[in-house]
């Protein structure tokens, strides 16, 4: 009973290491067709999204069968439901990256993102890129240094954030209202893909290794910088 | 046993209603607040946050205890699963509420909503909060007619941000960048509030009746109108 339960959590374990990795390389993608309106690579990430998908679906059908099959223990309960969260956290990573992908294709051949905001949206890609590795090196070697270091890439990816929102608001702007609504929208995607990760990433050491790193907000809320408090 | 299971799931689903109850209001607050200016009110919204998070620690918290102690079977696993899920819309919803909100305060006194978007805002508005009335409304009776027309108030609310949008990228569009994207901003939070709310409300459903009214999209994603496809 035992040896089946552990060789379907391994399973499991392997499909969120691949769901992490697709993940990461749909982002990724995305960032590249935006930056070089590249309409095919958008159109694939758009596509890509499905398997994703599927791969959640198989976690969640996954969980479900050993919960219901092996009535497990409170450690071992809290881990399978911990899947759930996770596999949750990866499949909106998806739908973000999708999201990217289709604001690069809104205005094709002409770049969703103008010359002012390239550095910044640039940047906020390279620091969710970053969390996002964080995921899969988390779940193939757990290492609370790493995972600890997810706390301050979302602090950096903040900083880009409200950067970003003073170049947009600023009385410099001169790219007029669509690329800043676009610039907005790609931000949001880009801490909230961030937001997840993170979660994503305390929740992948806390599968792998039975302790909490932190506590997890379960609803990071993704304020716009600017904002009042 | 089965006793204790039975009025701790009676506890669960009373957690919910008043939550469901809470992000309706949440929400609603939110919207007055930022229609009128009313900063004592988007404050009130803000702060009351904390309450509906505590509510999801505490279902989170009887879930895991009812998983732990009863060892459920099939069926019953299901539900205290769906359970989880729901907790987690509706905490999303309150976050959204309360990211209203804080749009509401960021040009305080200025309104943040600029006459020509009233309308559509206030429309957005509406049908959220026509879909959040529904959550409580499945749980309390539950009512096949009521559940599916969730779906149809979401195709609503897809056409009003459309519309927005023709507003604030159109040739017309008057009010400069900074409402632009606060418009995109207030939209998107409307549109994800009452995507949260169509799976809560569907997932309500299956947590009242055990069947399935639709398949929940676990990722819906409020695409931005005018995107290319």
């Amino acid at each position: 009973m035992r040896d089946g339960y552990d060789a379907e959590l391994a399973d499991v374990s392997r499909i969120l290491v691949a769901m992490a990795e697709a993940v990461r390389r749909a982002m990724s993608d995305a960032t590249t067709a935006l930056f070089t309106t590249d309409e095919a690579l958008a159109r694939r990430v758009i596509a890509a999204d499905t398997v994703i998908n599927e791969h959640h679906q198989q976690v969640e059908d996954s969980v479900y069968g050993l919960l219901a099959r092996q009535a497990p223990v409170a450690s071992d309960l809290r881990l399978l439901v911990t899947a759930l969260h996770i596999t949750a956290d990866l499949e909106r990573m998806g739908d973000l990256a999708k999201h990217v992908a289709k604001v690069g294709l809104r205005r094709h051949p002409l770049p969703a993102v103008p010359e002012s905001l390239r550095r910044v949206v640039a940047d906020m890609a390279a620091v969710a890129d970053r969390i996002a590795a964080k995921i899969g090196t988390v779940l193939a070697s757990p290492d609370a240094v790493d995972a600890a270091t997810l706390a301050l890439d979302d602090d950096e990816m903040d900083r880009l954030h409200e950067a970003l929102f003073r170049i947009l608001l600023g009385a410099s702007w001169r790219d007029g209202v669509e690329p800043a609504v676009d610039g907005a929208m790609l931000a949001r995607c880009y801490e909230r893909y961030a937001d997840h990760a993170v979660n994503a990433g305390r929740r992948m050491y806390f599968f792998v290794t039975g302790s909490v790193l932190h506590p997890v907000d379960p609803g990071a809320d993704g304020l716009v910088a600017g904002e009042a408090p």
